[in-house]
């Protein structure tokens, strides 16, 4: 049996390199010395505060220094943080807390009003903690203990949640670094957010590589063009949403030390793709998704005009293919993809057969073993870089008493790539306004439908199964009118 | 419980990138596709040879590409390689295959003479069998697999046989990318021998990183010199010996592609570092065993001379102690760590404690925990790169019907850092003459003790247990005289 323990990640990093530049945010900077030491303090305050090895506590917060250091501080602790969208409503946010059997809540003090409206759970402000009982610091880490949650949709509406241990994490990590590549000066830019997959991988490839990370609190193309001119960033993730604004405001070049743009969240459209290559910025496109702890499968610049629309190949521990012959379910395998959901038999037993995980996404693969990513799953709709599931959006439609039924698809946007469109029968008279004010309620605001279309009846297959394409179709038909 | 499967490597590696160049030797070059096609067709030739999943085999072969193939022929077929020293004696060989229970012999032309001497295993030359069976093609390799089998010695004489996992290889290979980093341009230059961890784990980080090895049937320095001039090689594993052999012949400067030079085999003298420093060669010292699956400590350039004699810090996911205060016995952990030695429970039980190996060197951590190893393990000999145990060399002299007790030290030697010196008490008149001839023949070359000297009595402590260090002394005490 191979060793399942390593010596604790951020003690060992600063042990190794402590003085290796860890976070810049702002004009203040971390080295690894001084991170491990403000993490430390914070480890310090949450077990004053009660959080035990064990337990599971949602961290909800934005892009600052704070919430770096209590991701590493409840790994210090041995807590499991189930990091929160901050774009979810209190009730989704409640919802999953207790899904989780979460017993602490931290936020932030942007997230302060909404995080007093959950009750069930005892909830710190990371900035307002004070303590004294220094908590114990581990020696090692196994790598099948549970690291991180999140929370992800499927097509029945309730979110699951994604278990991520700290062995996915380093597979993760190390997997990329043989996909990409780590030299000695790398630092990465997070513009995106930590409680996404996105983010948070970024502040574990910063522990186990040595890495300077450069967090931003909040994407602002400017900004990011500055850096990214500037020479002092060299890997970057985006999703189109921001390489596209990123793009629209860049005059000049990027600093030739920008040796990788790493870009999820769908295949990218081709004049974005042939802006950058004018532009000498190296696009690697990426699929991965939260069950596989960030990239799973990678293309390089060199194939990306070659192979338009692929996501390229899988990383080399590895494995993806179809389950039909032409085209069907993508499935995946590799020491980086989740063990399974958080309490969820059933949709463990269906996500995972004979070693390989069900995504749920349509797809295909080319002569030359190249995956082409044809449609997400349950007609995910990606917008902006979040993923919003239809069958959420429809279950609270139809919560409503004057809506029969509802079906929803995402239509093009300019600026998101796409947003939700939802197409009601309803039994009562009801106005738009009526309908986007119940939403904003039940649900995050980028879940809000930007269309509302009545119909007589909503298109379905001999099973009576709702067809959302039918849906895209129309819209797209209206839309010439 | 992590996923313990991986594709296939050379096969993923093929398939990732099959175009890169994989390996040169002389004029001759590789790319991975056409590496894995000669693989193919040696594991295919091996197959109809009788070859199987599960087998041992012995190979003993110099470096060349036909040992490249077979190395992961027999990987691709899911036999266990057990690696050879080609400096060993016919009965030395013998008794390693009996040992692993090895049922193949695979040699090259140049070990003819010696392979058809040893009986009772069937025995090929891997460049003459003829085959058409074509071996399938596994899919997976398991983590936990044995790979592996290299022989090490203790202080019981008898050497052991080191379990080498596809696990520890590649937390090896992964774990040694995140101390050195990982670029694309990367070439690593293999002058070692392949039956070695040093030169068998290059082959590994070859596949992982789809890196190109620069492989050379003999340690030539003026032929390594060309070629680190010429900047076709970006990394290099040597010892002590090798790199003061090249520095002897060196004028001018190497290109400044080499970006590391991996220094085995003990600390290294301060005019050899200094000579490095004034030449710009970055040196890497490094504390690693075949236990280990190479590296397992590594000293950085910057530190090289501010932390002189030192063998630097652990690899991220490794650990080092020592098992007591100030000075003692070195324990290591990490997932690149040996699961234990072949058939030998009594060993295992002893060498592995609480997720700890006991490496039987001896050292100690300075304050900042950087590693000092004060003395190889039951007095190790390191002669020229090559381990000698003085315990099996007393163990074969004493087997002569002359001599009465017999104990072995090693020896300053400028050549070879360290050469095997034999201090003896008679029963009966025998030459120095004699002596060698019944030590060549039951040992390699280079253990033959290059000294040999007549004394009374051997120094021992209280409990009668052999001072290997005072015969050092003596020898020292006597040089001066």
């Amino acid at each position: 049996m191979m060793v399942m323990n390593m010596p604790n990640w951020l003690k060992q990093r600063a042990f190794l390199t402590p003085d290796r530049s860890a976070l810049v945010f702002n004009e203040q900077k971390w080295t690894f010395s001084q991170l491990f030491d403000e993490t430390r303090r914070t480890a310090d305050r949450l077990y004053s505060a009660g959080i035990k090895k064990g337990d599971y506590c949602g961290i909800l917060a934005a892009n600052r220094p704070e919430t770096v250091f209590t991701i590493y501080a409840l790994q210090q602790i041995g807590a499991t943080a189930v990091m929160l969208n901050s774009r979810l409503t209190t009730d989704e946010i409640a919802w999953q807390l207790h899904d989780a059997k979460a017993v602490y809540l931290l936020y932030d003090q942007e997230h302060t009003e909404k995080a007093q409206l959950i009750s069930r759970v005892r909830s710190f402000c990371i900035t307002g903690i004070e303590g004294v009982a220094p908590a114990e610091t581990r020696q090692t880490f196994s790598l099948d203990e549970t690291c991180s949650i999140m929370y992800t949709s499927g097509t029945t509406g309730r979110p699951k949640g994604v278990i991520q241990t700290y062995g996915n994490h380093y597979m993760s990590a190390t997997a990329s670094a043989l996909n990409l590549g780590l030299h000695s000066d790398d630092t990465w830019l997070c513009a995106v957010p930590l409680f996404h997959i996105s983010g948070y991988s970024i502040l574990m490839k910063s522990v186990l590589y040595g890495m300077e990370v450069h967090l931003m609190g909040k994407f602002e193309p400017e900004r990011v063009n500055q850096l990214l001119k500037s020479g002092n960033v060299t890997m970057m993730s985006v999703v189109t949403a921001m390489l596209s604004a990123m793009l629209h405001e860049l005059e000049g070049d990027y600093s030739s030390r920008l040796r990788c743009m790493l870009l999820g969240g769908g295949p990218a459209p081709v004049p974005i793709l042939e802006a950058c290559k004018a532009k000498g910025i190296p696009v690697f496109q990426t699929y991965g998704m939260t069950e596989t702890a960030s990239q799973i499968v990678t293309l390089t610049p060199e194939d990306s005009l070659r192979k338009l629309g692929s996501a390229g190949k899988p990383l080399f521990p590895c494995a993806v293919k179809i389950d039909r012959a032409d085209e069907g379910e993508i499935l995946v395998s590799g020491p980086n993809v989740t063990p399974g959901y958080l309490n969820r038999p059933e949709a463990n037993k269906q996500a995972f057969q004979h070693g390989w995980f069900r995504t749920g996404d349509i797809g295909r693969l080319d002569e030359d073993g190249f995956l082409y990513v044809l449609d997400r799953r349950s007609d995910l709709i990606i917008s902006g870089g979040e993923n919003i599931y239809p069958a959420e959006i429809e279950s609270v439609l139809t919560g409503h008493p004057a809506i029969l039924e509802a079906g929803v698809t995402g239509v093009p946007n300019d600026q998101w790539g796409s947003v939700p469109a939802a197409f009601y029968v309803n039994k009562e008279p009801i106005s738009e306004e009526e309908l986007i004010d119940f939403c904003r309620e039940k649900l995050a605001r980028y879940k809000v439908p930007a269309y509302f279309v009545k119909v007589d009846t909503l298109p379905k297959n001999a099973a009576n199964k709702l067809l959302r394409r039918e849906l895209a179709k129309q819209w797209s038909g209206q839309d010439e009118d």
